[in-house]
């Protein structure tokens, strides 16, 4: 999985019929000393997560799993908010 | 999933029987900016999206869920044309 | 999918069992200017591709789609023999 | 697999049901001269690592067998400690 | 798959069950020039390689195939070995 801050809203009209009513949100993926690294990604929300929180998301089919036995076409999917992590 | 825009089309005879009549697009990855970047894909179309238009697409098997139950061997699709985004 | 021009062969006496018999081709991805972009992969061909020819392959357990009820252990596939690509 | 160092402790208290109880590790890839490459991954643990440790880890679906039949929506695992490597 | 070369053996004591009894080897990405590429990888073998021979192996679950029905948590495998390769 992989760090990442929620930094904005994705608004599409058009879409496929399993992603109706899912929450979709651009998350930056994050460097261990919190800067931005790579392009943003879409991810799908199974957690409540809101713009400014810092997640993790996960990539793959894996993504799905928490809206079974819906599976949506998603690669990306926010599992966790982090309250905090640490390095030595 | 990717933020991207449609930049062109693949024209293809011989292939797969499993991917005749799918619509194959050349997408073209986004960063939050809209500006391009890394390589263009090849995209099966499951959301009737047009040159020009930014979309996003789904990586991996999933792509081919929108045809089920035929299984296309793709490992990208898109699945939602993109009205707006906003980031803070 | 990716854009790649095949550019070689791979010969391979000891290999996996469900390898024999498939063709194995040495492809570079292009970039939408068909130029080369990253590192060549080795791709089992689905669709008689050749040397010289501009393809697409797919990668992931997909490859082995056009394979089944063969299940061969491969990750990147060519499932597309490219007429051309218009960009605008 | 991957080679990486365990470098921290991911505190989260959100998260997706599938995750509670589980050991979320934030590692740092390694090159085989042992040098820092890439950025930081959050990996669910099976095999009981501790920070400092040098481990190998699996991404995608596998991440999840150790759990099984539990399939915890996870895309990088800890599935083993590294004694030493050797390289001619 | 990708080209690559073996160039160590990995050695472990503690992980993950279905890991034990099966063979780790360090292989390192090449070009189609035999020049190393991106860092090397932990790959389970199938096909009985050995340091300093060329190899190509194979991502993700495909890497467990070969071990069916056990299924070990691996995502790179080695599935041939490599002959030469002819680019024109």
């Amino acid at each position: 999985m992989q760090l990442a801050r929620v930094i904005g809203t994705v608004v599409t009209t058009r879409k496929d019929e399993q992603l109706e009513s899912r929450t979709l949100l651009l998350v930056q993926p994050l460097t261990a000393g919190r800067e931005p690294a790579g392009r943003p990604i879409v991810a799908v929300d199974a957690v409540g997560a809101g713009v400014g929180e810092d997640v993790f998301f996960v990539r793959g089919k894996e993504a799905s799993f928490p809206f079974y036995p819906s599976e949506p076409p998603v690669d990306a999917g926010i599992v966790g908010i982090v309250d905090r992590w640490d390095t030595d």
